[in-house]
């Protein structure tokens, strides 16, 4: 096909993000390669090494003006954010991240200093999470962007998918949902307050420091995986919250073919982003929803298996359906006791117009 | 550091790309951990799997504007030379590609069927070097971008690094080099002339079809390491010539601690790379020099080793000497006889505006 001819185009925005990728997957074709146990189809792809031990590999990347905005954006955070971002997608595999490559594109108004500050970043997630930058690549840039790729080792027998759900397991998700999401609220309205240069406003950040550090830099949930391998635990089927909670129960069972049902009232709310969602007027289950950026996990696992976990690690939203029983896959019990069908990136009968960054 | 305050801020431009790369390093420090065998030093990072087995990673990323122009790059083109050239990268480990991950930035003005137009580029890249795409990303961007890792294979002791090189070693290279530079000239030229809307003008590529194929399309070598294999050959040390000739010998020097004395009239050079240098007015050994981009391999190996090596797969273009033998680490001797110094990204006895892009 020649780009230059005046052919048909379709735009990108018609297809989105899950499209283009299922375009890659259709395009390149599923690969047949024994050592490949899984490709384009997970928070990351898994190969064998030899003998029981297996690699995950997987990329992503943070682009200025539209994952981060340098004007509240530190670029010490911006580091750390950008491995953590890889890390959680290795530790959605039940994988432990080891080595890391970043391919930094600098525009011309960005000085030494401050991609030294950026390495700084790198290299406190580095030192959280145990793992090393073993690569790197430089290149001038339109905007600033930071490309990483992170290799994890298991044992094959180890990693944890998303299509392993059965029906009667429970949904769980680690920490809470719905605070990354305030806090990019907070840092909105308070640069849009400051570029109208209001009088008199001083940004007092200070009420909302969680919701803003868990935007800022999220950690990824290395510690959660080491406890499950020290209690012998391992769960079915395995995500991050990346996209927002219904996004990612929706991946699950796609994969899994099965439904889920979950309950609004159980989903774990931190206090501070409950309080910005009141002080916004907004609902603070759509943060939760459909808010993104946790980088908690969402799992599901037999109820007798709880048991092994620390209840302090977990929270039960939901449960795991067979998915002939409704035509939705994911319905919600509202806090009312009415039940209503869930879609993966918005929700109509929650607010007119859904978060979107 | 606070990237906010009104500190001395020192623009790139003063410290480059390798400047960058070194930071890096120093900012974040070389790995101790006893499963990295190599970090941010070579083309290509390595670690150990299990038993004698390594991985090498590498990371390379194509940015419109920077590292291609859209006007003449096309897509199906694009998709292939992003590949080749992280391959390139691990084939100068002499190791062997087996995984990639693509990231690929987007803008406004690409369409769905361009972007599956760069797939296909990707696949046949694929197909080409018998590897495998497992994971993908996709980002809204403000030029179209590529990021690509790969991971290729080796047993540890087959691996070549640039820091091998020793005194007497013949330096080679495969293939011939200043052909992708050539095309590049080729490329804006007609640009230009197009753009200038000149009369009657009708571009006429045929005779230089070789040149622009190795500017738009550069496969890497990984023949000529499989050709070694089965002969049973290893150099001491290995490069890909990405920057050029000048630039990767001064790499295998540093890294090596020696000396090396290039020879002019011995560099491998097609007749039509000739050609389209002196339609140009330029000296042609310019752009063998320091044209880059030619994607072929530089390797230092005793003179024995030579003969267990296809005389048809590489060039003896100068030694290596001893590094106190001269203030200059590398020197070239011209055909006239004379022996001058070389720098690694310049030449003023040559040019008086050395190629850049």
């Amino acid at each position: 096909m020649d780009p230059q001819e005046q052919t048909q185009q379709t735009a990108l925005a018609e297809i989105g993000e899950f499209g283009l990728i299922a375009l890659m997957r259709e395009t390149l074709g599923e690969s047949e390669d024994e050592s490949v146990v899984s490709g384009i189809a997970d928070d990351a792809a898994v190969y064998r090494t030899g003998g029981e031990r297996v690699h995950v590999l997987t990329t992503d990347t943070l682009v200025e003006g539209v994952h981060f905005d340098r004007a509240f954006m530190p670029l010490e955070h911006l580091g750390f954010k950008a491995l953590s971002v890889n890390v959680s997608d290795v530790v959605a595999m039940n994988a432990t991240p080891r080595y890391a490559t970043v391919s930094i594109g600098i525009p011309q108004n960005v000085s030494v200093e401050m991609v030294t500050t950026i390495y700084e970043g790198l290299k406190q997630a580095c030192n959280a999470y145990d793992m090393h930058i073993v690569g790197g690549d430089t290149n001038a840039s339109h905007g600033l962007s930071l490309s990483i790729s992170v290799v994890g080792a298991a044992d094959e027998d180890e990693v944890v998918y998303r299509r392993g759900a059965q029906v009667g397991d429970k949904i769980c998700v680690t920490g809470d949902i719905g605070a990354s999401y305030a806090g990019l609220k907070v840092l909105l309205h308070n640069r849009e307050r400051l570029q109208e240069q209001e009088e008199n406003f001083q940004p007092d950040l200070d009420p909302y420091s969680y919701v803003i550090r868990r935007h800022l830099a999220p950690p990824a949930q290395l510690t959660v995986i080491r406890d499950w391998a020290d209690a012998g635990a391992q769960p079915r089927s395995l995500i991050d919250i990346s996209d927002g909670l219904s996004a990612e129960v929706h991946h699950i069972c796609e994969a899994s073919d099965v439904g889920a049902q979950l309950y609004e009232p159980a989903l774990p709310i931190d206090p501070e982003t409950r309080n910005t969602a009141t002080e916004f007027e907004e609902d603070v289950t759509v943060y939760a929803l459909f808010g993104g950026e946790d980088y908690e996990l969402a799992f599901t696992t037999p109820e007798d298996d709880l048991e092994t976990l620390d209840p302090q690690t977990y929270t039960v939203v939901g449960e795991v359906v067979a998915p002939e029983e409704k035509e939705e896959p994911v319905t919600i019990q509202r806090a009312n006791g009415q039940t209503i069908p869930l879609q993966p990136g918005g929700f109509d009968h929650f607010a007119d117009s859904p978060p979107g960054q």
